[in-house]
Order: structure tokens, then C-alpha cells, then sequence
């Protein structure tokens, strides 16, 4: 007897999550003799969890195509994550329960490392309770850590959008630097890994050329260093552009973001690498500068140049 | 005899700056009977001041047509400010001494309402020292400000880019937020004008979507008001999603940006609205928030695909 699937969205969305979604529930049409209905959940493992299951074969063919191009996750998406098969048993018995009452036989899930080894818990779990399911992670992040992949669905937009504006910004800036901003700071996303902050290197085309300074987490942050390249660059180009992770650390391992900077009621300010660092430089080398935080900005980027094609995609 | 031509960028360039100044020496080479050559001024108007002149007529017609497609302004912006003719009355007569030894008979000034000031000026000052120049300001700014016009250069672009954003950003926090992230934060620019943060409903489709919340400087913040908003548009749609102008004002007419926030020196954050919002936001409601500071992002923004084109626009 043929098995439904279940597929869900899981950890913070890219811009192309919608992809795998649509391409899986295409793909999963072309196999009725093996697969019968997609059943999305609903915010995640959680939509299994509240038996909010939607059922993916009452769209049309061009409502699925759609996904492509459209950001966000469409089923909803879930920060939940499932602890061991010991300490959360009852809820892995409970996915159980409800795929067995959908007949479900197949299991995927969308997103990072953490997602990945929840689909290998339900796996061990459905062979323990003798109903086998075959469990699938599919990768996506705009961190590009997962581990065994080489290139995760989701970071190559967001590597295009930190390229571009900061190839943008920096034409902007050099225009600038003679009377007065000189110094330009993109703060981009990644709190262990710096491919984000990485990718901004594909606007260079010379060697001198912007992004000057590439800030990554994997790499402590030495002021006195950061400083004297400002300052150096600023002598020799006219302008210093940095583009800086959000979780770069000083030696002690803490991070900048939450050293120093309080907010309004004194708490630390979380995401503040970019003020952090625009701080030092007012302070330190009095050089007139200026910031962005991408944050969801490049996260969530398509740049589809018209509202048009988001409007279909949403049909 | 025939006159020569000066163009100048002044002020905060826009990503369609220098399709102005291509347009503008592309229509000269079709007036060659009135109009010689067109020098840009290196820095705007410091560029005449030191005479640095960068003679046009030198660059291929491809190299021209390619500036609609730059952004930054490539010959050089500044910020300079030309007081009344009393005060600086010597620097408007070595403009005048730099515009004779090179026969310039047309100033082209392309920026903001102060440069629309300084042409008028310099039409003023030729007059009286009997050397005749057609004085013309050319309107820029992502602002949507400017005195006399309608819709600026500049602010097209910033618009999409803005209104884009907004959109994808909305989706990403619209998938995040019955277990994480229920409100986003934007913010951009616009000091005095809240075209910018406007520009932000053109990402709505039906009266409820985001964003909920636009903020301008044109109109008093309101604390208590935007909290309580804040509140009930998350209990009515799961999320909220507000765009803020750097330029609102409590309503003793203090930046919200200068008021309470401080950087890790003490000293008050510039264009730190979304980071204030977003501790409101954490302190009195305990809702998880992210923000993003667009910057120079949307003010450079072309967003072309392929840095291919970026890359012939440099040749």
C-alpha cells in the first residue's frame, strides 16, 4: 500500500526554502505508485505535533510551481527542537502517532544540523515502535555550516545580496570619502560561521578594492589591529569599507555584540557589531563613518525587480 | 564663440547620480554648436575651486552610456557648503576666475536644495562681475524633498529597494512567528522627509498587510500609542512589522536616535531608531524582535543580477 509524506519547514527561513518545498511536492507527483499525498505541517514538527497538517494536493500545479520564487516559508516555520529519544520520548511517540493515523511513510524535514538529526531520531524511533518510516533531511541555511554539504540551499541568495550591497555601498562611500564619510560597516549575519561575511569578497576585482576588512567569527577580533588597518587603508584608498559577522568575539571568546553596547535600559544589545564598530572608530580615530545591519534583509532576499512576481507567487 | 560646460555632484549621491551626468554630457555632444566641452568637477564644486577639472570629452561614448547603470557618483561628491555671496564672496569669485581660464559659460549642479542655492548664486556673482554663466541645478536625492519637483532622481530607487525589502522581510518574520521572531524592525532614511518610510506601503496588498507601522518624522512618536499597536497587531496577526524613519521625533521634538541610547563610549548612537524601537519593544512588551539599519544600502541600491553589469559600468 502506497505511503502519504510528510514535509515540514524548520529554524530561521532563506529566501529559498520554498524552492525545496515546491520542488519536492513536484517531484513526489511524478512517483504515485510509491507516494500518495504531500501533507505540509504547519509551523514545523510542531504542525505534526497539533495534528495541523495541510494537505498540499488541493493546490493547483501553478500554486506549487510559485514557490520558487516566493521568500518566507510558506508552511510556517518553528524554532522547536526535540531533545533525545529518552527525555522527549512522549513526543516522538506522538509524531508517531499522528503519521500512523495519516499514513504517513515518509518523513522530511527542512533546515539546518539540528533539523537533520531530529529526521534521524524519527527514524529510530519508528524502527523501535515497528513502523518504519523513511526520514530525509533537506538542508537549507544561509549559514552554509551543515555538515556533508558542500553549498546549503539558501546561502547563495544571501551571498549575491552581501555582494552586491556591498559593492554598492562602496561605490557610495568612495564618492563620499573626500569631504565626508570615509569609513562604511555592513554587519551581516552568522554567529559561528563567516561565509556571509565571506561572500562579500566577490566584489572585489583588484586586489585594494572593497570590502578592505572581512570580519568573521572564526577569527578573534584584535582592536589595536582593526584599528591601524582602518586607518592605513583610509590613508592609502581615501575610504575603509568592513563588512563584519554579527558573532565576531574578542579573545576572551565574548561577544562583541554583547560586550560593551546597552541599549536604552542598559541591556546589552544584541546584533550591535556594526554600532559597536562605528563606535570605536568615532572614538578611537575620530574618521566620519557610517552603518548598515542587513539582519532579515538578506536573509529574506530575492530582489525580484517587481511586486509583480511576488504577487503571482502568492496567488 | 562657444562655451564650455562644468557638471558637479554634491551632497549624498543616489545609485541614479550618474545617470544624470551621463544623460546631461551625451545631450552637450548633440548642442556642439553652443556647448564645447563638459569638464566634471573632481568633488563636486571643491573640483572647481582647486581646479581639478576632469575634462569628459576624453571617454568613449560606451563609457558614457554605461554611468546610467553606476551606482555612487564617479566623479567625486562633497560636502560643501558656499554661504551667501557677503560671507564667502572669494570663493564665488574663484569660481569665477577657474570658470573664465577654462571658458565655461553653463554650471550644471547636481544635488540637493543647497546646491539649487549655490547655482542661483553663482548666477547672481557672474552677473555682477559681468561674466555671463547659465546656471542650472539638476535635482538629486533619495529624500524626496527637493523644492519644485515632484518625484527626486534617487528616490525611485531607494523606493524599491525599500518597498522590496520590506516585502521579503514580512514574509520571512510572517513564517517565524508563532515560535520565534514576531516583530521586524526597519529602519531607514530620511531626516526630515518621510517619503523614504512611506515608500514602504507599496509593499501592502490588503489594508492588513505589513507593514503595520510606518513611522515619519513629520508626526510625533508616541510611546504609549506604538506599544499598544505594536500589541495588538501581533495578537491579530501573529506579527507586526514597522518601518521607521532615522528622523523621528519624541514630541518635545528630540531625535529618538539622540535621546536615550548610547554607544559603548556614552555617547548617543546616530541612527540607532531600530535598535530603540527594538528595546521598547523587549523591555515593556517581552516580545522577540529582530531589526535591520538599511544605511547606504537603499540609498546605492540597483540591485542589477550579475555583477557582470556593475563590473562593464567600471570599464
Amino acid at each position: 500500500m502506497k505511503k502519504n509524506a510528510f514535509y515540514a519547514q524548520s529554524g530561521g527561513v532563506t529566501s529559498v526554502i520554498n524552492a525545496s518545498a515546491g520542488a519536492l511536492i513536484l517531484e513526489a507527483k511524478k512517483h504515485n505508485k510509491h507516494i500518495g499525498k504531500v501533507y505540509a505541517g504547519k509551523n514545523g514538527i510542531l504542525g505534526a505535533l497539533r495534528e495541523e497538517l495541510i494537505d498540499t494536493s488541493k493546490e493547483s500545479k501553478a500554486a506549487i510551481e510559485s514557490l520558487k520564487n516566493r521568500p518566507g516559508g510558506v508552511f510556517g516555520s518553528c524554532r522547536f527542537k526535540l531533545k533525545d529519544l529518552d527525555t522527549d520520548r512522549k513526543e516522538y511517540e506522538r509524531l508517531i502517532e499522528v503519521f500512523k493515523a495519516h499514513n504517513i511513510g515518509y518523513f522530511f524535514y527542512n533546515g539546518g544540523n539540528d533539523s537533520a538529526d531530529t529526521a534521524y531520531k524519527v527514524s529510530q524511533i519508528s524502527k523501535q515502535l515497528n513502523y518504519p518510516i523513511k526520514c530525509i533531511a533537506i538542508p537549507k541555511t544561509v549559514d552554509n555550516d551543515l555538515a556533508l554539504t558542500d553549498c546549503c540551499p539558501g546561502f547563495g541568495s544571501a551571498a549575491k545580496y552581501i555582494a552586491t550591497s556591498t559593492l554598492e555601498a562602496s561605490l557610495d562611500t568612495r564618492s563620499m570619502c573626500e569631504s565626508s564619510t570615509k569609513v562604511f560597516i555592513l554587519e551581516v549575519m552568522g554567529r559561528h560561521a563567516g561565509w556571509m561575511a565571506a561572500s562579500s569578497a566577490l566584489a572585489r576585482i583588484e586586489k585594494e578594492d572593497p570590502p578592505h576588512i572581512i570580519l568573521m567569527p572564526e577569527v578573534s577580533f584584535n582592536q589595536k589591529v582593526f584599528l591601524s588597518t582602518v586607518k592605513q587603508c583610509v590613508k592609502d584608498n581615501g575610504f575603509c569599507v568592513v563588512v563584519a559577522s554579527e558573532g565576531i568575539k574578542n579573545s576572551k571568546g565574548k561577544l562583541l555584540a554583547e560586550s560593551d553596547v546597552k541599549d536604552a535600559f542598559g541591556h546589552s544589545q544584541l546584533g550591535g557589531v556594526a554600532p559597536y564598530l562605528a563606535g570605536l572608530i568615532s572614538e578611537k580615530l575620530k574618521i566620519k563613518n557610517h552603518w548598515a545591519v542587513s539582519d532579515y534583509s538578506h536573509r529574506s532576499a530575492r530582489h525580484i525587480s517587481s511586486k509583480t512576481a511576488l504577487l503571482q507567487s502568492q496567488d
